[in-house]
């Protein structure tokens, strides 16, 4: 009997298909990561540091080879093996062991084993709601999901309109703007778009991923959160005045990272468009305007559903864009934990890091070394999360698979008791608690003490800020010393004082 | 006897050519302008409401058509039409006429004229500076100047260096990196970059071109007022992070305007390289390493130089990149001022009012309306200029034909007592004088008054925004009504006290 632990990674993709293959995800040829390297790797295992800050999907592939080689995990991976089907075995209630009928080639293969963890991510069955575009079955032009999408060319001199506001509809939307003649971005709900540099240039994911703004965010009242986000938002560019601005302010959805498109909306290169009313033959109309609009092509960018193909609906149930799990990892009824999904989840933060802690906490579960609460007050605390209730403070998340970063892996750290305890860091360590708790909360932190603790964690986080500017100080100019500065500063208030006397005398 | 006025317009460009003509101004597909829409109008007659902020090159020429034919222009211009020489006839002293020679098609023609106005510009003559770079003739890749540049296809798959960070070479860059292997950006200087989507996503130029902002730099001492402006410009990114600080501070070069430039920097797309030390077979090496870069092409963006081969060097004499004209039209020296170049100047604000403005005192100088200071006085102006002694208060400029937009255009108003008076207007209309003081002083203020007074301009300068917004906001979404916005405000702060209060706890 092989009694081992399984984990069915889904999209190691080698390089771009350029064929879009069904039941794995797919990405286009521009992709590049909206999490930067310091906030996306493994906790153990910073990148290189001339490597750029947010990452070709190219050079993202390589740093999980170098992982792989760096543990020496190759030798457990069996790739291009399709999992057809995890079932119980007959005895579960007293092993916990499951049966995986695997497919190799033309190879039907069947293994025991005794623990399953399910990384097939939520990126891989399109959502094309036709039924919601009345006519769309008469449009003489091309149409598709932007799953099918990998290069710009297509869109050459073409009319294009890109449904779906989201980072790949956004991503196309402005991709197509360089070679067609005309492109909208139609989106209903509208949402917050931020660029990968943020304020004064840093990533924006290491200025909002801390745990001072984390804690600040959680103790302020829901209205005063929603309205400092529309605020800070509206920083780079308001988004009313470029078509953007969300319908719903008070529920949360992840912000749109691009770093091109209101620049391509001031230059009208793209423009932005309520939804779409009705789909003619070669136009569509708009809920704006009975104006109808020439349309060549259709891209729906209009996200994705997950399912558990291989898994029947008694072990994990999708219902209403939910899995019903257990710190969204662990079907909460089963009589024995041996079964973790690791990455189903939205952590307004990182995702990496996310899986990770998630996988290193599920073996522990797995192993028994930590134990599940059990079932029922698992399903108390599943069917409240279900229940999606504000709590009046901090974020409403307007997606069930939507969390705090911070919140959650603080909440997994604590189980495995590898949580830094930064108040007596304050005492021995006082530089690096500051810099914990004031600066990016990145996946070092989660290797600073307990089981799997890293020697090198220490210095990681003292570092990640160098690691940040090698990447993009690649020509170094002496900064003018300013004493005066201060002085400056002061004299400049002055002078405007003086200049606003005058401008009223 | 022939005696008319003549314009010699040089880039009548009806599309982009895709050859390169000799003699002509050059521009690349992608081209959009970097001043929006209502600073860049003739001031009677703003551009169309829902066109762009910032226009592609197309719709430019568009506007210059549509404008051509309200005013009826068309049949004064004689196209396709080079002039070979401007020579004073031999009773100029007496006369101030112009013997013109033309070659129109074959057909060479002689033509007497009482003036002439030369407005070909400063963007037709490359400046290719080979002898800078040791090494260039052995280089076996492609070398071409920013000239030659249309369509960035030539760059696929290669490794790309482009000189000079201008707004050409910048836009190269950005182009050149969604498709090329590597692309490097080298700069001796570095400069000041900022996005046309300025702070809360106004048009730069409506924002930086006001005359309070105006009055205030003119009455800040040099070294605040370019201390406020590093501030200002690292604002959207810190330009030493990205390798692009300016090395003198002191002396205000026109920024390079890009929407794009940081976002390539950051994802790893373009690399920032300080200048060139040696050009191998295939490679360069920069100052800053001795590793050497492999590279497929070089692209030289950089710039142009000027000059006048239809004109005796006695009437315009171009020295170090000076013509040393009177408020940068007129030869200084000539017994009759009967010539004037139009648009030989950079101001930081925006060209097309700018040469407008120029034409109009130029024709009321020419007809005799308004007159010249003796040549004396005018030679002393034009030799301070040259000088270029810095005052002590406001900017420094780098470039000679670099000047201040709002204190220009307000000289040449006053001469033609067109400039409108602020603080009687204060009085008499307020809203319109708060707008003209505060708000971006675009080019209808210099039809209020005077000849050429244009009946349209008050309400052209008060409907300035709602064009503005008119582009952009396609898709409306009603604000969420916030009365409680300042109460927000102080609870926020209070509660952030509290929270503060709370971490030291």
């Amino acid at each position: 009997m092989c009694a081992r632990t399984c984990t069915h990674t889904c999209s190691c993709a080698h390089t771009v298909q350029e064929d879009v293959e069904e039941g794995r995800a797919s990405i286009y040829k521009s992709v590049v990561s909206n999490s930067c390297k310091e906030m996306s790797c493994y906790s153990d295992f910073p990148f290189p540091e001339d490597w750029p800050n947010y990452l070709p999907h190219s050079q993202f592939l390589e740093y999980l080879k170098m992982y792989a080689n760096q543990f020496n995990l190759q030798k457990y991976i069996q790739f291009k093996t399709k999992v057809c089907s995890v079932t119980k075995r007959p005895d579960f209630a007293l092993t916990g062991q499951w049966e995986v009928i695997t497919l190799r080639e033309t190879q039907q293969e069947s293994a025991i084993f005794d623990a399953v963890m399910v990384c097939t991510g939520f990126l891989t069955n399109p959502f094309l709601p036709l039924d919601s575009f009345p006519g769309i079955n008469t449009f003489k032009g091309q149409y598709f999901h932007s799953r099918q999408y990998k290069h710009p060319d297509i869109f050459k001199d073409q009319k294009v309109l890109v449904i779906g506001l989201g980072n790949s509809g956004t991503d196309i939307a402005v991709e197509a703007s360089h070679l067609a003649e005309k492109v909208f971005l139609s989106t209903t709900q509208g949402s917050w778009v931020i660029s990968r540099v943020f304020d004064s240039g840093y990533p924006w994911d290491m200025l909002f991923t801390t745990r001072f703004q984390n804690m600040l965010i959680n103790c302020l009242p829901t209205p005063i959160v929603t309205w400092l986000m529309a605020k800070k938002m509206n920083s780079w560019f308001n988004h009313a005045n470029y078509g953007l601005a969300p319908k719903d302010r008070t529920q949360m959805k992840e912000p749109v990272i691009n770093d091109e498109l209101p620049g391509r909306i001031i230059t009208g290169k793209v423009l932005i468009k309520p939804s779409v009313k009705e789909v003619k033959e070669n136009s569509v109309i708009f809920n704006n305007t009975p104006k109808e609009e020439p349309i060549d092509i259709i891209v729906f960018a209009t996200g994705y559903t997950f399912a558990f193909p291989f898994l029947d609906e008694t072990v994990v149930k999708v219902e209403d864009g939910q899995a019903l799990l257990y710190k969204y990892m662990f079907p909460a009824h089963l009589q024995k934990s041996t079964l973790a999904i690791i990455g189903l989840i939205k952590p307004i933060g990182s995702q990496v890091p996310t899986g990770e802690i998630q996988a290193r906490w599920a073996v522990r579960v797995l192993k028994g070394v930590n134990k599940l609460p059990p079932p029922s007050v698992m399903i108390e605390e599943v069917n409240a999360r279900k229940e999606n209730k504000p709590s009046g403070f901090g974020f409403c998340y307007y997606n069930a698979l939507q969390t705090n970063y911070i919140t959650y892996v603080d909440e997994l750290l604590t189980y495995m008791n590898a949580k830094p305890n930064l108040l007596s860091m304050l005492l021995m360590d006082p530089r690096l608690a500051l810099t914990i708790f004031f600066g990016p909360c990145t996946s070092y932190q989660f290797r600073l003490t307990g089981p799997g603790k890293w020697e090198g964690a220490r210095n990681a986080i003292l570092t990640q800020w160098d690691r940040t500017f090698k990447a993009t100080k690649t020509r170094i100019v002496e900064e003018p010393t300013s004493p005066f500065a201060r002085i400056l500063k002061l004299l400049s208030f002055l002078a405007l004082l003086v200049a606003i006397f005058l401008i009223f005398l």
